[in-house]
């Protein structure tokens, strides 16, 4: 953005122009600085990553993706067979409302929560979509792998529950983005998501197959404390210490703020089907739905409460209504389908609301100064620790189950004490549930730890300190008003000058 | 947001720099103002009334609720005993889709068409969600206990469908916060949905219960007429006479208009769900989606064709767009479940969207003159009005319903002309209809000035009048993008005079 | 906001002060030329179609529409003559969740996906809410006329699945409106959409009753090629000639592109709902779902590489993010009930997210320039070019399907090979799918090129070519921030000089 101003005589308005200069031309500026620094250029990176990894997916799919019994054309034999005598009893019937409730949640949801920031909001919600958009192909494959192979054809049959479960496998890679936002390339989060999925996969196979913890109810420690440590050992691998340098842009705008809003709602909003949406059919998802909503509702008044007394003149802080009025879901994950009661619901949203909203205000600046953590979103506030929570929540629940709560029937389906699981009981079942979220955390940090390491490498195209949080550096970013207005003006000025 | 501009030599530019200033500080000298004047410092009593009333809450869900039958893990059993064939008869697989819908409606819906002012975006959405998180709990308890308290155990069992009741009830407080957004306190707002929950839980009981009114479509006038008028009769207690000082805040900008777009279209998408929602299994939910869907499309038409009317140049008005649309959705609700026929729902429809649109190129400002009535969002426009549309079409859908058009099953079914009803002629429904017409009317305004005179004291920490429509009062707003530039600006001259 | 600048005395100063207002006072500028230019108004057009085009729907739905059986009050007994178990076998829930999602794509995704524009977005969301609103009502009767006109009482009888295709019928004129986006008059749209929905019926006839292609599976060509084929061909007989005039405002705003992305999200996630709201019951609605998730997940991967590739330094355009990842959606349209396979559904994502991308890269400008096609928001790239692909697909689809692969019954049941099409082969099938996919290019062509000379004819209101893009045109444009400055700064002037 050249700008000829030699014919303006005046000393005061060469000033003057300058000075709007130094106001409308500051991004031009930002990505001149840039040039000189680190390289960006991803156009090489991002494109091979992308080709290469969908094809790699669509051989896998090739090789060992069919339709399972529900979503493939014999299901008219099939449901003849079973004499099933509806369709509605077809899968797809009980799971996909609450299924396109998760995918919002995913897409719309993350992706508009991290659009806060002034100027990272195409960053924000367009990688959330890339790497989402990758990682449910490659958890369809990893949780296929582990969970749904047919040892018959060696195939991997999928139908509307694999799909939710891909989504909550991608949920942990986005909730890891959050702790780098702003920080990293897209090529890096490409890479976090391939490992994250190929982490989590392993990890649920391990609490689900070999601790055998209820599988419909896991919400809260395999997404969220795993998702949560996994990003803070990413963010703590690749500390910047001299990440102030790009701190004017660390910042939200008034506008973004409430475009954050529509993320924040939205998952608040579906969080109940988030947790219900493969509970078990008939009360089991009922329960889960309810039990959320009451957790939800009741974080919000305790955010606010904490948010409001944190500040001088009791004014609150929109850092802490997007993220801490969520916690209740988060800790909610794991009991959300156990007769944990409504009033157990509302206190566990209490407590994750105060909780979350204190880590919000002391945590976060303690843990990027004294721990060197520099955690974007502060998924530690929203994810880890109501995480951890809900883990210790729903190994309580287990363990005080009874037979007069629950009824016997009632037992055996909510905590799957069948099979080789029969004669287990509520205690035990609730020492798996306390040792599987033990298992996330240290999946988390360790696999964590090691993708850090990885994503140090100087070969992906990350921007130096003091081009963080800018989306200039991945995206052509539109003209603004202002810098229009100053083209407006230049030719102004010549138009004034050549009289 | 002091700043030395005295090494400044010449005049001129010091000029400039005062202007600049001026316009970019705006924000800031209002905040000065705001020290001078009433005091909004509500750090003691927000999270007092956060905390204080969400242990009771605790409490009473302890004391009072439980889960019901389909929601308790004996489901199991009571489906066998009731020989339930499948769980796709637990009521969650009926009602769970449309009330996710109402959800977003109260949360996305209500919260963003209250973003459309230049400044108060954050208060729009932020305590819509505050009050609505509060009064569904809160609703939950006051339904319960008048509509669904168990007298064998004195517990209310809650379901899907108290959830759905409790979105409802909610909505009621959050129209009445329309008419005051922006001029009342976090706290205030509380209070007023405490009420308003309260009102409208007796109201509902007065008219489903012992005028028994159709159970299953009352929404018109028990959410809207009541919410409006209870709005009404609050804004104009609380009457502001100098509230021209704030007037430059009191509009829209371009950007806060299309946000508020977002939560019309969620308002008019879901209306649907919002009247079918707890409508009669089967034809009842069906018709009950078309012909809202019906009603809400005419409407949308005749908004557009009297704001172009109304106007210079036949220039659309978003105020009228965003909100006179919608008014067909709510004189639908009270009818739609009866047999009114495609076209009669246009009518409705047609007719809703010019009164709306009329309400308020005219009627708001006469009230706001005359009838010192401030209605920030014209409520008045948008529910009170067409809600006793809908309420009279109800009551005359009702009195000329006969066996031909409904069939005998059908009309006993629709009307619940069962047991202690099992003789009432439609003439007597219609005239119990439109009685309970003027209860919800009666209500609104009588509770709303009671609540107003509570609301009028002087402790809720509300600004003075210079001071309303502005997030600054309560939210922690970031620096806007003018305010940085001014900051570089001011940087810039330092060092240019430094020379 | 008093100011006293008595004491400039400077020319330098007014230089400055001029400079400035030519940046704030902007927008106002324009509305002045404006003025002197073609005659904008349509106080009295568009009310005037709005009346009466709305009054001739209540007119011909009170002659033609009604209530089917499943949203008829006769509904229980008619349960009760075909011994229906349940309410649930009312069609309501089987298609109710997923016509809320279309519905929210119609009006939220296409809407909000049409604001990507700097200073159009009222127009874009607004009239996109209008003319879809017209256009269900009249979809409602030109599509139960042609498909489900009961030849006993000569009614339509409407139930939910008439809703959704009502909603499918609106979308194909909605993808005209991208390509006019800006150019035109809400009159010319209401035209538009009148000739479109006609066109789209009579087109859908000949199409699904003729040449029989099978019913559940058209979207790809009779919605997208066919909406995409009619505006491209209504734009190329508008052409205007000095539209560079408006250059300035063809552009998007950081804001606007991020609120288009909640039109791109909602379209990407609702998609499978989409293609799955009217398929077959059981497996066909749960294999179209699970191949339109798979096909759009590919295309947002290739999407983000070809977009990388196409830039210096490969930076993302915000452009192709927007809408080439949604082409698999589209691609998927025809096929997505047939069984293609998982691997096969990400192989179209694949290509058509490429073909997509390289559209907007080189096609569009190209088309701009040689083939005076001036295509706002690149539907040949997003719609016409995918809905090609798609048909093709189908074609070869269900040419290559095979009893082994569907099953008996499956292959009966998918392609409708019953009645008198009983001994159809699947050749002849596949033939009859690429004629249909001819049939909707033609009628898209030819309709379109009569319906662009229509709206030639100089007594719609649409702007003259240096005001296009612009909302001040047809909108009450609030005030904004910056100009509410350079107002009173203006004003600030006047003063000074009339000194």
């Amino acid at each position: 953005m050249t700008r000829d101003v030699s014919h303006v005589t005046s000393e005061s308005n060469r000033l003057i122009l300058e000075e709007r200069n130094s106001i409308v031309t500051f991004a031009a500026f930002d990505w001149e600085n840039l040039k000189m620094t680190k390289d960006t250029n991803i156009r090489i990176s991002l494109p091979a990553v992308c080709f290469v990894w969908q094809i790699a997916m669509i051989i896998l799919f090739g090789v060992f993706i069919r339709y399972d019994d529900e979503s493939d054309a014999h299901w008219v034999e099939y449901k003849k067979k079973n004499n099933i005598s509806t369709h509605l009893e077809n899968n797809f019937y009980y799971r996909y409302p609450s299924f396109q409730d998760v995918h919002v949640m995913i897409f719309v949801g993350f992706g508009f929560l991290m659009t806060f920031l002034k100027r990272y909001s195409f960053g924000g919600v367009g990688f959330n979509f890339l790497i989402a958009a990758f990682g449910i192909q490659w958890a369809l494959l990893m949780q296929g792998w582990f969970h749904s192979l047919d040892t018959e054809d060696w195939k991997i049959k999928i139908g509307i529950e694999n799909l939710i479960n891909a989504d909550f496998c991608v949920a942990g890679c986005l909730i890891a983005y959050g702790a780098c936002l702003g920080k990293v390339s897209p090529v890096q989060l490409m890479v976090l998501t391939l490992f994250g999925v190929t982490l989590y996969a392993v990890e649920e196979y391990i609490i689900l197959e070999l601790l055998h913890v209820r599988k419909r109810c896991w919400g809260s420690m395999v997404i969220h404390a795993f998702g949560g440590y996994y990003g803070l050992a990413i963010s703590w691998v690749l500390y910047r210490p001299m990440l102030s340098q790009s701190k004017h842009l660390q910042a939200s705008a008034y506008h973004s703020d409430v475009f954050a809003m529509i993320g924040t709602l939205f998952l608040w909003l579906y969080w109940p089907s988030f947790n219900s949406a493969i509970a078990d059919h008939g009360d089991g998802q009922h329960r889960a739905a309810i039990n959320t909503y009451l957790s939800l509702a009741a974080s919000v008044l305790t955010t606010f409460a904490i948010s409001s007394l944190s500040k001088k003149h009791g004014k609150l802080d929109m850092v802490h209504i997007q993220n801490a009025t969520l916690a209740g879901g988060v800790a909610m994950g794991t009991a959300s389908e156990f007769m944990i009661t409504p009033y157990g619901s509302l206190i566990v949203g209490f407590c994750s609301g105060i909780v979350s909203t204190f880590g919000y205000h002391f945590l976060t600046p303690f843990m990027e100064r004294k721990l060197k953590i520099q955690d974007t979103c502060g998924i530690h506030n929203l994810h880890a620790m109501p995480g951890v929570i809900g883990g210790i929540v729903g190994a309580i629940t287990a363990a005080t189950a009874s037979e007069s709560v629950y009824g016997r029937e009632g037992l055996i389906q909510t905590f799957g004490f069948e099979g080789k699981n029969a004669n287990r009981t509520v205690n035990v079942q609730g020492g798996y549930q306390a040792a599987g979220l033990c298992v996330a955390i240290a999946f988390g940090l360790v696999g964590g730890a090691l993708v850090g390491g990885i994503l140090k490498l100087p070969i992906w195209g990350d921007a130096s300190d003091s081009n963080c949080f800018d989306d200039e550096v991945y995206w052509e970013v539109p003209e603004d008003d202002e810098e229009s207005g100053a083209v407006s003006l230049h030719h102004n000025m010549n138009h004034v000058s050549s009289k």
